[in-house]
């Protein structure tokens, strides 16, 4: 068996206070061991045709390789968005402190 | 054919007036579908020998994972910057209706 | 060979001074090229079964990837925490002027 990977998701946020419930959503759900809510940010984009841009949080969500499909389906079921901007990628280079932590924060270490 | 990827690509700018204004060429060519630009960031690192610090902005671009070689190409072309530090990863978890709206900004979906 | 990939590596600390110094020794060793610190981040997560939430920065550190085995050991060893949260990634798609520049900082031409 390879080492198991960890795996960030980030996902832009309308306020604190959304980001702050859904992160303790997914925290209840053991589908995260951490987020990370960053800054106001400013996002510049283009919605039916129109440039924009709102200022919004950035949440940076922690887990386990294994954990984020489900992550993701869940996130995207629970944001105040409609159709939320959520990229996720693997991270392949773990502490393996911060690895051990991470599945059995979110109960991954069994898989 | 596997499921298409997104990717994102990181780039710190002098000041906020450059980085909209690059946003804005990338987002005008269908390189990217959304920017987000972060902080201002303190970034510490060496130049001709010298160790030093400079406060920045970050952006975080968002593309598929098929447009990525081309926004970066553009993207060292119209940085103010001699050097620009760009780097850009895959992003193989994607919520599904995220990668569609990607396909659909950058015109990748035949790809 | 393959072209050489980048690599960046995520980890929250206590407050920006700490960040700074560990940020000098990584560079001093040649494990990073370039170091930058993200505002103050709000931290969400569960220590010991209760659900807290705490205040530091955010650190990208970058690198190539064949230093980041040797960056997330020697992060782990100086980070003011008992157990940090390093998450690291590869990098694949890299602009040429930046990668040739990380090679030059860490030292990893020759690899």
């Amino acid at each position: 068996m390879p080492d198991p990977n960890g795996a960030m998701v980030w996902c832009p946020f309308p306020d604190r206070e959304s980001a702050r419930e859904v992160a303790g959503i997914l925290l209840d759900e053991k589908l995260i061991a951490c987020a990370n809510i960053i800054g106001q940010i400013e996002a510049i984009f283009e919605w039916n045709g129109d440039r924009t841009s709102a200022d919004e949080v950035a949440v940076l969500f922690k887990t386990s390789e294994s954990r984020s499909e489900d992550l993701i389906q869940r996130l995207g079921d629970c944001h105040p968005y409609d159709t939320p901007a959520i990229f996720g990628w693997s991270c392949g280079q773990m502490h393996p402190a911060t690895m051990a932590w991470l599945l059995q924060q979110t109960g991954s270490e069994t898989e």
